[in-house]
């Protein structure tokens, strides 16, 4: 075991910078560079991001995941509209109305999921409803999907492409909050191109501060149409860095090398070999599927004192409908080890 | 000279980051931390500001100066409501209408201005006007200002306490945009409980990244009770870092041994050394007193042609009023030697 | 029968305007008059609207319902807080997102209900969860409440009373939307002060045009304290009449002569009548207790065929959870005779 | 002299309505209608403004002129883009930011004027200042004129279709607010047609209330692909009434027998019968030509005291640069006589 195990299961966002994010900042910072954008890293990083999306794209850098989804949306939604998302999703739940606030009051109008997983039904089904009330309800233009889900889950291709043909057959636009996105991919096994736009999503919030980066995140507009008014709505959000390029060069380290690809994998491992471990336990149970690097679990009364006792770290959770007693939290994340997730196990087996 | 000079004077953002900056943020990475600001990083600098400050304070930290201002000049302005600023306010000219975004369309209301700053009778002046017009106005709860100006010049402590008992007297809130504290404060030979709230102003936004930060400011709220709304409005509109540790880090950083003081004297000293040199070559005038790191100059047409064939970097600017010839704008920042300086003087001189 | 029958059950708002409306309107049009309501009309306004509610209040007149809720909202939450309504009320599904705008994006938080009421266990189970969410979602300051609902039913005194009490232990705020506040007045046989502020009430939206008015809504504030910043909204969002006179008029004939209670009368008996005749036809049912002036049946297919044929109109309705079968909404009003209800069921029982 | 004399000069709104007027609710007050604008009057209406027009147009009634200037605004200029007016213009002055709100915070650019009209140099010369900025400033997109002015004067034909083409060339659309429309298209002598869109108007906004409507204006679409955005954001903003035949009846009336051109004719025949009379008296001038319904004069105190001693009503109102002495605004409307203007002027001539 490490000299100092980790404990904190709190949340990825617990974990610092990987090593190649300092050295990233430490290269860029060599001279001066053109503000806003303009400098080189930046336009390496637009060169990188066309490379790994195997297309041209827009990829416009922020420094967190609400910025990143409640900008793509308000270039998807205008205040009158409305995105459809599950109950369930980090815009509707976590982000104190950033998406009402960027897109000017349009509303998110959710989808009831029990696996933080929207069927294409819903959306044919609301907009039956919604089309026939004219100017007396706000019109969706748009759907919001998390990929990897709030619950751990992860839409499969099919499932995705099944999606995104309802959406745009139904006129509306497709986004996917991928704040833990690598980890989705990594679980597919295709290609973010596959992954994306291959699969009919229109913009794409793709996260790397949950997954190796101090704070980077980054909007992909797969119709460059979008790029001029995201420009400025990033600029008005106080979103645009004018030092840009210590923003494009976590992005640049982070799409290279694999290392996205990297972290994502040591922490969705870490995930199941915590499943592993835990569903061997008498009187543990996995509420959801482990398919990212998240863990929803039932434990014992005993289990989870052994646990708060020795220091380890996780949130209780709300239960979902029809399912009983206490459940947790358990996130992983890049900068785990085997002994760390095996630490664990061995206090939870008491 | 240093094997390679320092040759783009276009603004005080080109440059990279302190040293020291690097090395706070390697120290910050070390194991995990609470999210969201609960680490203590972040509480350090709470208490490194209030040393700062001499007083309670509440520091919150964002990436950008806009928004930093924006967020300020929200809490300090409901919807129906505007704010005063000069001109050429940066709020009012170039942050693409992020005070209008965050307010929920207050208006700022301008003032004419010569040299960046503006006068207590001009507020009263105004709001005689403005108060008779009730409703069908929106009517004045605040005063933003610039320290250093955007012509570059500084508010004295004189000015500065003249023109807050005035807004104050008139029931407006006094904010002040620092992008440029710093070296504003190292001009007045004052201390930072002096420069800000022992002469009236009620929020500052406190700059870094011009001054050898990443991406780093803060506002500093001399007035505890608003803490609780700009929180909201920070999450609000995705400025709140998850990994707040590196936000915080490059802050404390920033504000111990001095470093900020350091550095604008730095950059303060190199302008002065630009102006001196410069007012010895026939031709060259000063449309402005040179105050902090900003100067403003006419130049010949020779000159400025030999600086941009040799590659020296600087922007045209907007004549003011009254004043012929066509205007540059030089901007020195902390990372310039007197070797950087001396070499544009030389070819400066030719 | 009347020589031409009243035959459209459509909604309330298909009816003109009272014969007294008209004379107010005539009486109102003589001579010039101050604007933007300082002119005596208004005046009377003022003063009867305190006769009528039995206290110091503020009422502030405009054109629409939707106006009227959605100004009321954004003086009662702020863009980063939250109203509670139920899944049904008009606010959330009928108002085109009138309160998200108008707050600058509050959420509109919804709370489940069959009958359109909402309980007071339900503001406090949700109420524990969010409070711990903190910055990270939007924190409720008030509830919504249709009196009467969307289903035709009427919160009782004693319901209302509970449900504010709850409200304000929570720190919330209640708001009333009264479009059809007249009719659940009667419904009530209580006073208008024990109707609203007596039972906890903060704000109401009083309903007229529904109810006899051409166009004339008001907002009642029983804290005269909100009345400044709603003023100023109200101006803002393009609601203060120049000529005031006309819609303070229309409000004043409302409120005199117990008009406003006539009328009401009126329009609910004929519901009565229409449910107590439509429930003695085999195979109809009614979808919720009739208590004001709407009423949601199941009709067989020939009955609804019959009554189609024969010109009648009223709207399909979406059937409540565990309802089998086609609904219909059928809205009564006070320009109705019970002659006219008389010939609908005259076609219905064929 | 009629037996109560029209003393109130404080401005048009002051007037009551035309006769015509209540007739036309009257008529629409038979029987029921359907709501929200699909009723007969509406539709007879938008024929006649195609009428009117003499082209394909969406005309879209409104309560007020705030209203429908914001809205307009709202459809021509993104949150992050800018409108073009005079310093002196209604929607910069006297909407308490209604053009903000509806905008969600785009910017109103002013440009110097005298006399209330603006010019295309002044377009161009900003213009390429701005489009320098990029994402640094907001963008402008459209220019809002008022005709007739606030200074009383009135585009020429020439005039106005100088700045459409500057303006169009520019990629800006023309807004024009007609608050006054019908008192400018009386002094042009042109048609409808000629004054709005043959001259380069995009949308207008058509003012009745001033010129004998109880409230009632409405928003002239000349490119109809507006009008779905358009009336959702009508919606949205309260301001589509259930009981619309209400408001159409008043803009048919309007629109009907000349009667708008008629009472339009009336008041800018008493505003000249006004001028003439006090340019005979020493010591008065005239501030601005006199071209609509409006005055602006300086008065000598003796002149002033006499007439406010004698009960007649006006404004005090701040003089242009460059002239000395107390201004003041005089208003003429429809519903002044010759006697009127006759006492007003032999009480000035003492």
């Amino acid at each position: 075991m490490s000299p100092v195990s980790r404990k904190d299961f709190t949340s990825d966002n617990v974990a610092g910078a990987s090593p190649e994010m300092l050295a990233a900042l430490a290269t860029a910072n060599v001279g001066t560079a053109r503000s806003y954008g303009a400098d080189d890293v930046s336009t390496a990083l637009a060169r990188r991001a066309e490379a790994v999306f195997e297309r041209p794209v827009t990829i416009l850098p922020v420094a967190t995941g609400t910025a990143a989804n409640a900008l793509a949306l308000s270039i998807l939604a205008r205040p009158y509209e409305a995105t459809y998302c599950a109950t369930t999703a980090h815009v509707m739940t976590d982000e104190c109305g950033a998406p009402e606030f960027y897109t000017g009051g349009a509303k998110l109008l959710t989808l009831a999921s029990d696996d933080g997983r929207i069927a294409p039904a819903q959306l044919t089904e609301s907009m039956a409803v919604i089309r026939t009330m004219g100017v007396h309800h706000v019109q969706p233009s748009s759907v919001s999907i998390s990929q990897a889900t709030e619950w751990g889950t992860v839409y499969s291709r099919a499932a995705l492409a099944a999606l995104a043909d309802t959406a745009h057959g139904l006129g509306l636009k497709l986004h996917m909050d991928g704040a833990r996105f690598a980890n989705a991919l990594v679980h597919q096994g295709c290609t973010p191109a596959e992954a994306t736009w291959k699969s009919g999503v229109d913009v794409l919030s793709l996260g790397a501060t949950k997954n190796g980066a101090f704070a980077a995140e980054a909007v992909v507009l797969f119709d460059p149409a979008l790029a001029a008014e995201f420009e400025f709505r990033r600029k008005r959000a106080g979103h645009l860095w004018s030092k840009m390029r210590f923003l494009s060069a976590q992005l640049l380290a982070y799409l290279s090398d694999d290392l996205w690809l990297r972290n994502a994998r040591q922490a969705n491992a870490m995930a199941s070999r915590l499943a592993l471990g835990l569903t061997s336990i008498a009187g543990v149970a996995l509420v959801q599927p482990v398919e990212a690097n998240e863990l929803f679990v039932s434990l014992p009364d005993a289990v989870t004192a052994r646990l708060r006792a020795a220091g380890f770290g996780f949130y209780d959770w709300p239960a979902p409908a029809g399912f009983a007693g206490p459940v947790y939290r358990l996130v992983t994340a890049y900068d785990m080890s085997a002994d760390d997730v095996d630490g664990f196990l061995a206090t939870a087996r008491g």
